[in-house]
């Protein structure tokens, strides 16, 4: 079986906030940031499966800080852990202050995308092999999180949802 | 205290998809799905509280159906739960054939939002008093999805979401 | 002969004004809100015909009530009438104030659609059954203004144009 | 009194039709069309008036000729007659053969605008002194024109319209 | 050999400032004032060869002056020389004031174009004839330009840019 | 006096081509890439300088390389040397083929920008430090590139260019 790391589908993209992309209290508009982030991560998903890919969804993702008009913003994201067909990105998304130069977390995000070929049927995808401390937290989470989609969405037994029925125990 | 119903926050955002909004395989593009889904939950959470709102989280969001470019795009907005000053807004979305006109249910997605004043300090909102089957469903959940995200954010003990735990039990 | 109600091709586009929509007085630009009407329109237009529809004609449009930037904009359109292969519809702007909530009419416009195949040449769509008083009203209106735009444009004797011509005596 | 020509305040505004403004047939979307010859108009009465402006009506367009995509538009617009502190702008939209380098008049629009000053209020501008034929025929046609937009706006009785009841005796 | 004027090929694009396409400073960001002349550019290319054409390179760009919000800007752009299969486009920048109506040089820029054939492979144009005096000026300043051009991406000798060479004797 | 490195600058975007930014060959057009160089430029040269900063001029920009419909495309952007107030940004850019993975420099180009105050008054910037050779042979190079824009804005006598000069003998 193929292994990758998650720094080999590493993808940032640093830009600006526009006045057009902004909310009535002059902040980055959640919907923009989620677009930014789902190209950013559509990219990562990319690199690590090297096929056309799809988002297929959108874990939890937290507004904790809002972004003003002017900010440079950097998103970065990696493919956390692959399953057969899909990847887990993650997405860490900072602001730097133009003066100091110090850069702050604004908000992590969770997108899953499932690699396809040209007619859109489902490929098979490498592994993860995650490196960083950070890493192997992530990769551990993601089995966790899956099953939790899967259950959300009717498809699995809360039962039979050993990873996640543990965090309650 | 002073109750709403879903239908009094109800939104409908109709549009096409455009060529610029669609990805290699000529579908609509997760990242502008999001961002429509997170206008017109904006509004839907505005016609609630009468306040300035900001995106607080994106919870599950499942793309079950690709859309394809040219399709007419509906997404339905409603509160379905509101805290202090939080409010869970529940989306559907759906696409329409051209030919017979039927309706079919794309994906569905919950986002958070709060209510601000201009200097952006949280304010509080009226409650929600839901009618139908399927709006008291949704507002059932709503508490379990809240303690889940509190779980995740590490900012509620697991054990303490008495909602979420009975699933596992 | 088949026949819909305008009720059947109702479309409704709510959605925010931007900052990247206004004009040097912070209102709502008009091309931006003439293009909005058009996508509006031209799905009303495909929900009555079940075909692909292109604009025809923009008939006399006011803007009576400037739009202020952070407004929350609705858009309906419905077929007043249908011709052979040609629909009038009919659009009513809104604006709804945030606080309050109360709704207002921002303006009111007509667009004309042809339903053509997929090599562009016109096909036949069913025809318009009104309902309400408005819709009546309405209905009745269209010819004297396909007649007027049949005379503007210099293919109709205003002679001929004996429904335009009544409004005169 | 002041007087301007119709030359003074004539715009040009050439570009390119790229994909993200066409509709499902590849041609360029009316809605977008309508946008850019608001933006043209607004400059010419700009120019006419060297006030602020803001359209008031959009009078009959007709979309005579599709424009494909990659097509080079050119939007011209001059005020062709001026009342007290409204415009009205006539628009001439043509499209070139890219190997022939012909053009060919793809439509025509007729919008009005108000001068304002930074209040929002009207206010009073030069008239227009028509040069050529074509310039004396549409400044004719204004008054009809604006005769018209009272009546269908239940402003004016039919019967005072007395240039635009002159048509149909 | 087939001989063209620069007016042939002039170009002529007046277009607002819209808060979407301002920097922090409120004034056109320079990287849309690009895009701008590109398209610009690239019209008055098409018009002077009658083919597709790609940029090829971009030379000095000054921006001399800034160009506030609600500005109006017209890029006009003309062939200033031809050589076999790639043009020289030169472009002047104007805004004028909205009171006086005076107009103020903003920038100029130079553009270079090829121009090929439905699969992308370069194709033979006419050439240049210059008229005025300026035109004159800068179809001189065009070969050297070119060699400046070669020298720069090390595909030329700088002791074989004979025009060149002769700036600095 | 203060001194930073190229590396302290570098700015990484990585994005899509969507449909939006092609040309009629479905290639990236030039002035969207040229749009995306300075966004990226800009945000290197506010993290060199710590100010607001503006687009002064862009030097010699090579198109070698198309860039097809949803390719991966990287602008890198390091500031190369700084002057006074002024400084030279040098970006490559790549595109990585999906399958291979392999990374391909598609081109590169120099802006200059220019650290202003609040008022667009221009102020003191830190000088440069470069480490690597590709850091140093652009940091030479950046003088001759500032004497040939002031010779090319007749502000210096082609004569008193040395660094210039030199390259022709």
């Amino acid at each position: 079986m193929e292994y990758k790391t998650p720094t080999q589908s590493r993808t940032i993209l640093t830009d600006m906030v526009l006045p057009s992309e902004t909310n009535p209290l002059n902040n980055l508009f959640g919907g923009e940031l989620l677009a930014r982030m789902d190209r950013a991560a559509s990219i990562a998903a990319r690199r690590h499966s090297r096929k056309i890919t799809v988002t297929a969804s959108v874990n939890h993702v937290a507004f904790n800080r809002s972004i003003p008009l002017g900010s440079v913003v950097t998103v970065e994201a990696k493919v956390s852990r692959a399953f057969k067909t899909s990847m887990e990105v993650f997405l860490d998304v900072w602001i730097e202050d133009r003066e100091s130069g110090e850069r702050e977390k604004a908000n992590e995000a969770i997108y899953t995308f499932v690699a396809v070929d040209e007619s859109g049927k489902p490929v098979k995808i490498p592994a993860i092999n995650p490196e960083t401390d950070l890493e192997k937290e992530r990769y551990e989470g993601a089995l966790r999180r899956k099953q939790l989609s899967l259950v959300l969405a009717g498809k699995m037994n809360p039962n039979d949802a050993t990873e996640l029925k543990a965090l309650f125990q």
